[in-house]
C-alpha cells in the first residue's frame, strides 16, 4: 500500500451506503486530498444485493460478514453505515483491528455504549469521525465563522427544530427506525442528535434538559421483507408495537447561560427534512433551514438602525467553506455534497493525525444530552446532563 | 341613554389607551353596529396628560380616580387598559357597578385573582371580554375556519413562539413590565398569554406543562418619570432589581394528545413582534407570523402528491372575516385593526347577551396554564394544569 | 375661518372617497398638524347615497353638483376622488376658484389635459398634490433615504411590476376602468402610473420607452347599475366593447443611463395588489412588494463578502418615517395609513406654501411617459418621452 | 464497440468541461442507462492542462486538436463544451463524422450558423442535443407537467429574468464573454438564451419582440492569461473595448397571445444566478427561481376561494421527475445534477433513435428570437421573429 492511498471498507449499502459511496468517489475529483480513497470492499448480508451495489458504485470486492471485512489486511478505514444497534460492536472491532473509523449517526443506543466505543478508539489510537454531516454544510460553516468572529455577542437562545412527516400515515410499516431495540429511540435520537450536535458546535455544552415525548401511532403493520426506510411498503396484515416516540420536544439550559429548545417530530405534515435552527445573541442572530441549505439568514444588530434586518446569504461564494471546489457563485449544491466534505476532512485528519470534529468524543457528549432527555420525559423532571 | 348607544369609560391612556380609543372611533365607520360607542370619559392619574389625550381622541370628559369613573351613571362599559396589577380591583369594581367590561391582557397577576374576577363578572351578569386581539386577525380566523372544517385532521403539534427584542440593551430601564409586583411575570405572562390563548382557540385545552425560564440581565436603571414601555429613557443612574424572567420556554401536552411548545423571549434580537405559530395535523398544517399578519401559510395534505406545499394565503379577500368592511383584495390591514374588530364583536355580545370569546373564563384558563409553567420552572418538574 | 382649520370638500364617495375620508379623520389623531381638517362637504350625484356616506364618515354637508361644491366659500380644499375622466374639469374649476387641490391618480386622460391642469394650478397659486400614495409607505421612504445616502451607488436597473387579477374572469363586467373614454387606458394608466411615479421618485426621469400591450378579453357584460369597481356584479346579458388594454409591458431608458422595465397587468392570477419594484446599483440593491408593505429588502454590496445578502427590513422602527406616530416596533400598519400620511404632508405644504411631492408637475411628467408608452405600443417603435 | 457502451469525446475542460465530466461519471451510478458512457478522450489546446484534467476526471486519453478528436474511430459522441464561437465548426465537423453531439449553449453566434449546424446534424442523421440544462431541473419539469395537465388554463403572461452580478466591478477583465467575436452577444445570448428556451418549453413560440440593451462599462482591463470566466484576475493595465451589451430587456408576444418579458443582466448586484420565471394563466400561476432550484411556487385558482395562495412545492418527492434516483424527500439536489439528467436523457435518445429536447432545432428557434431582439435594440423597432 502506498501512503497516498487509504483503502475503505464500507458496511451497509442502503441510503447511507449510497451517500457514503458517492462521497468516496467524488471527493478526490473536487478536492485535493493527501491520500486517495480506494473503494476496496463493501459488506452486506445479502450476497446478491451487495454485489449489485458494489458493481454499480465501483467497490472492488464484497463481504457478507462484517467481522471478516474488519479483519482484512487490505483495509485501512472502516465506514459504518448500518442501523444504530450495530454501531457498538462494529466500531469496537474496527478499533481493535487498528482501522480508522468513519461512523454514521446516531452514534449508539446509549451513552454507555458510546463511552465504550470512544475508549476503544482512543486506546487503539485510530482516527475516528462521527458523521454529523450538517456541520459540513457551507451555510452552517458560515454560522460558526460569524459566531467565532463574535458577530453574535453573548448568546441568549438556541431554537432548533428537526421536522419530518414520513410516518404520518398509520399504515407506514414498522421499520427498524420505529423499534427501540434497533434505533434506541425515535426522532429524539435520529433527528435531535443532529440538532444537539449543531447546538454543541455553535453554542456550547448543554447542562440541563427537560423533555416531553409523544407516541401518536402505537401499532403498525410489520414491514415487507424488502422495505426500505423511507418507502416502506407493507405486505403484511400483522401489526407490531411501535417502541419509540414519534416526537420529542426538549428545552435546555446551556452552560453559558443560553436557553434553548429542540423539537423533533416525524409527524409534522408538510415538512420533509426541515432541520431548522435559530440563534439569538446580543449583537446578532442567525437562522438556518436545511430545506434551503445553501442559505443562511443573518441579522446584524450593529447595522444602522434604519437598515437592520435578517439578510439571506447565499453561501455559494468562493469565500464560503468548500465552495471554491464546486461551482461559480449562485450555483447551488445539494444534500450529498456534505458527505463529500466530511470524507475530505476525515482524510485530512487521518493524514495529519489531528482529530476531526465531530468525533466519538462528541458522540458521547451528544448521547449524554439525549439520554438526559429520555430520563426527563420518563420522570417528568428536569435532568442534569451527566 | 338610548339603546342605540353604549357609553365607554376608558382607564389608561398609554399604548393600549390609544389602541382602544382608535377602535371605539373607527368601529362604527367600517362596521354596522347595533349600538354606537360613545367616548364618554377617560381616566388617568395625571389630569394634564389625560386631558390632552381626551381632547385628541375625542373623549368627552376625564377622570383622575378610576373608582369615580366606574361609579358614574352615564357609563355603560368600562375599558380596562392599565398595567396588569390594576386589573383585579378595577374589574371587580366595574362588575359590581354593573358595567360591561372590555379588559386588556394579561388578565391578572394570578389564577386566584382571575377566578375572583370571573366570579364577580358572572355574579353581576355583565358582558365581559378579554382582549386577546390576535384572535381577531383575519388570517387567524381563517386558521380557525380551516380547523373547524377538519382540514387539519387530528392535530399532533402546536409550535408557538413570541419573540421580541426591546430589552436586549442592558441599559433599558426597569419599567413596570420588568417588575413582578406590577406585571406578575415577564414574557411568560405578556407574550405566552397571547400564545396560550391562540393555542386554546385553535388546538384545545392544555393538560400538562414543563417550563424553563432565564433572566439574562438582573439589574437595570430605574426609569425616568416619563418613560413609556417601549422607549424607556432613563435619567437615573440608580439600579433596581429585575424581578421577572427575560425568556420562558415551555413544552406542553394538550388534552387531545397533541404535543406543543411555547417560546417567549424579549431577548431575540431581530424579532420585533414575532408572534408565530405552526400547527401540524394528519391532513394539513398551518403557519402564522404576526409580522406578516395578512398572511396564513397552509399545507393541504390532500393535494395531489406532486403539487403539495405550504401556500401563502393573503387573507384580504372579501370571504375572509372582517375584510369586506375594509378594502379591496390585496390592500392589507395593520395592527390596530384587530382592536377595531374586537370592539365590534364585544358590542355584538353586549347587544345580544351572548358571550364573546375570549372572555374572563378564558382568562382563568389561560392563567392556570401560565401559572403551571411558573411552578414547573421553579420546581424543575412537569406540572399538571389545575 | 380660523387659520388653524382647513375645510375640505370631497368629490366622490366610493373606494377613494372612503380612503380619503378616513385620512382626513385620522391624520390629526396621530400627527401634529398646523391646521385641523374640517370635513365640510362631500359631493356625489346620488343625494341618498352621498348623504348616507356623509353621515357615516362625519361630513357636515352634501352636494350633488360638483361645481356648486367648488363655488362654496366655506371650502378651502377640494379633494378629487372621482374617475379619471372627471379630473380635468374639476381641477381646473377648483384652481380657478382658488381652492387647494388634493387629486387622486391617474392624473388625467392625456398629457395635454395634465398640462392644462398644471397651468391652472400654477396660475392660481394654489397648493396642489397628486396622491400617489405609495410614496408615503415608510418602506418606500426608506428606499429613498438609502438612495439619497448613496447606498446604491450608480443605478443600473429599475424593475417594476404591478400585477392584479380582478378581471381574469371574462364575466367580470365592463366597469368604467375598462373603457377608454372614462379611464384613458387600462393598467398602463391605473397601475403603471404608480410605478412610473415611484421610478421617478427613486431613480429619475425616463427618456425613452418601448411598450407592448394586450387585450385578452374584448367584450364583457355591461355592468349592473349599482356595481362597484372591484366587485362588479352584472345583471345585464348585453355585451360591450373593452376599449383599454388588459396588460402593458414597457422597457425604458432613464436619463441617468439606467435600463428599466414596467409590467402592469390585471391578468396575473394569484397577485392581488402586487406592486413590486427592484432597484440595482453599483453599491446596493432594493426590493419592495406592496403586499408586504411594511418590509423593504436591501442588499448592501459593501458588507463583508461572506455575509452579503438581501436583508428584510421591517420598517416599523421609530426611525422610519411616519412610524413614531403609530405603534411600537413590529406593529405593522396597513394600506390606508399611506393616505393619512399624504394628507399630513399636503397640509404642511398648504401651511408653509412650499410644494408637496408628487404634485401636478409630477402628474404631467408621469403622463408624458405613459403616453409615450401608448404611442410605442401603437407604432411598434421606441419612443422618446417629450 | 459494444452497443452497451458509448464513447465520449469532450472538447473543453473549464467550467462546462467539469460539469459535463461529472455528468458522464455520475449518470450510470444513479440511473439505469441502456449504454454506459465511456470517458474516452478530452481535448484542449494546452497539453499540460488537459492532461491534468483528464487524469482527475478519468478521461482515458487527451487530444490537443479538436479535429483529430472528431476523426477518431473510437469516439461515438462529441461533447462540445467550448466558447460559443467554436460551436459552429465543431458541430459541423462532428456531424459530418457521424458522431452524436451533445452541445453546450448558447448554440451559435447567429441563426445562420445555427441553421447550418442543424442541417449538418439532420443530414448526418445523428442524435443532437442542445444542453439547456434548466429544462432538467425537477421543479421545472413539474412546471411543464402542470401546464400539460391544463392546470394553468390559457396562459396570459411569461415574466422571465436572469440576473447576475459578476461584472459589476469595472476592473473585472475583458474575458471572452465580453467580446462579440467570441460570444456573439452578452447576457442576451448567455442568459436570455436559457430564458427563451424555458419560455418555448413552457409557454410556446414567440412571434414578435422588442428589446433594449445597455452597456454600462465600455472598457475593461485585458485579462491575464490564466483568467477563468467567473474569477477573472487581471494583471494587465491595458484596456480593451467591451463589445457586447451588459444588460438586455425584451418584451415579446407569443403566438398563443401571451405577453411576455425577458430581463437579462450582469449588473444586478445581489443576484448571483437568479434565473427566475413567472407564468400566469386563467386557472393557475407558477414561479421558479434557480437560486432555490428545488422549489416551485404554484397558485391554483381552483382552490377554495378562502384558501388560495402560492404554494411552495419542494420538488424532492419520488413522484418528481429524476428524484427517485437520488435521495429521500426533502434531501435537495444541486446545480450539477441537471447535467446528469441531461446526459441520461441524451443517451436514451441515442439508443432509441428518437429526438431529445432541446435539440438543434430548438437552438435555431431560440437564436431567431434572440437575433430579433438584437435587431430590435439596434433599430428601435418591434421585430417579427423570422
Amino acid at each position: 500500500m502506498s501512503k497516498q492511498e487509504l483503502r475503505i471498507g464500507l458496511i451497509g449499502y442502503n441510503f447511507m451506503g449510497k451517500a457514503h459511496s458517492q462521497a468516496w468517489r467524488n471527493a478526490p475529483l473536487y478536492f485535493e486530498m493527501e491520500a486517495k480513497p480506494i473503494l476496496k470492499a463493501v459488506c452486506g448480508r445479502s450476497k446478491d444485493r451487495v454485489s449489485t451495489f458494489a458493481q454499480r458504485w465501483g467497490w472492488e470486492d464484497v463481504e457478507t460478514d462484517w467481522r471478516r471485512l474488519i479483519e482484512r489486511n487490505d483495509i485501512d478505514v472502516i465506514d459504518v453505515s448500518t442501523p444504530t444497534y450495530l454501531h457498538h460492536d462494529m466500531v469496537i472491532a474496527a478499533a481493535q483491528a487498528g482501522k480508522h473509523i468513519f461512523c454514521e449517526k446516531p452514534f449508539a443506543l446509549s451513552s454507555e455504549e458510546a463511552q465504550r466505543m470512544l475508549e476503544a478508539a482512543e486506546t487503539a489510537g485510530i482516527t475516528h469521525c462521527l458523521n454529523h454531516n450538517y456541520r459540513r454544510c457551507p451555510a452552517v460553516r458560515l454560522a460558526r465563522k460569524l459566531i467565532d468572529e463574535k458577530k453574535l455577542g453573548r448568546i441568549f437562545h438556541w431554537r432548533g427544530a428537526y421536522l419530518q412527516s414520513w410516518i404520518v400515515d398509520p399504515n407506514f410499516p414498522l421499520t427498524w427506525q420505529l423499534q427501540a431495540k434497533f434505533a434506541g429511540a425515535g426522532p429524539h435520537y435520529d433527528l435531535n442528535s443532529h440538532s444537539v450536535d449543531l447546538a454543541r458546535y455553535l453554542v456550547g455544552e448543554i447542562s440541563t434538559v427537560s423533555a416531553m415525548t409523544s407516541r401518536f401511532v402505537t401499532q403498525r403493520p410489520l414491514p415487507a421483507a424488502n422495505a426500505t426506510a423511507f418507502q416502506g411498503n407493507s405486505e403484511s396484515e400483522e401489526l407490531g408495537e411501535v417502541t419509540v416516540e414519534d416526537a420529542a420536544f426538549m428545552t435546555v439550559q446551556f452552560e453559558n447561560g443560553a436557553l434553548g429548545s429542540f423539537e423533533a417530530s416525524r409527524f409534522a405534515l408538510g415538512r420533509k427534512n426541515y432541520n431548522m435552527f435559530e440563534i439569538y445573541g446580543s449583537e446578532g442572530a442567525l437562522r438556518f433551514n436545511l430545506e434551503r441549505m445553501n442559505e443562511l439568514e443573518y441579522f446584524n444588530g450593529t447595522d444602522p438602525e434604519a437598515a437592520q434586518g435578517f439578510r439571506t446569504i447565499l453561501a455559494t461564494e468562493p469565500c464560503h467553506e468548500y465552495i471554491s471546489n464546486w461551482w461559480p457563485p449562485g450555483h447551488t449544491i445539494g444534500y450529498e455534497h456534505e458527505f463529500t466534505h466530511a470524507v475530505v476532512d476525515f482524510f485530512k485528519a487521518v493524514s495529519s493525525g489531528c482529530p476531526v470534529e465531530p468525533n466519538f468524543r462528541d458522540g458521547v457528549a451528544c448521547m449524554k444530552v439525549l439520554e438526559a432527555g429520555l430520563r426527563s420525559a420518563n420522570n417528568g423532571s428536569c435532568e442534569a446532563v451527566t
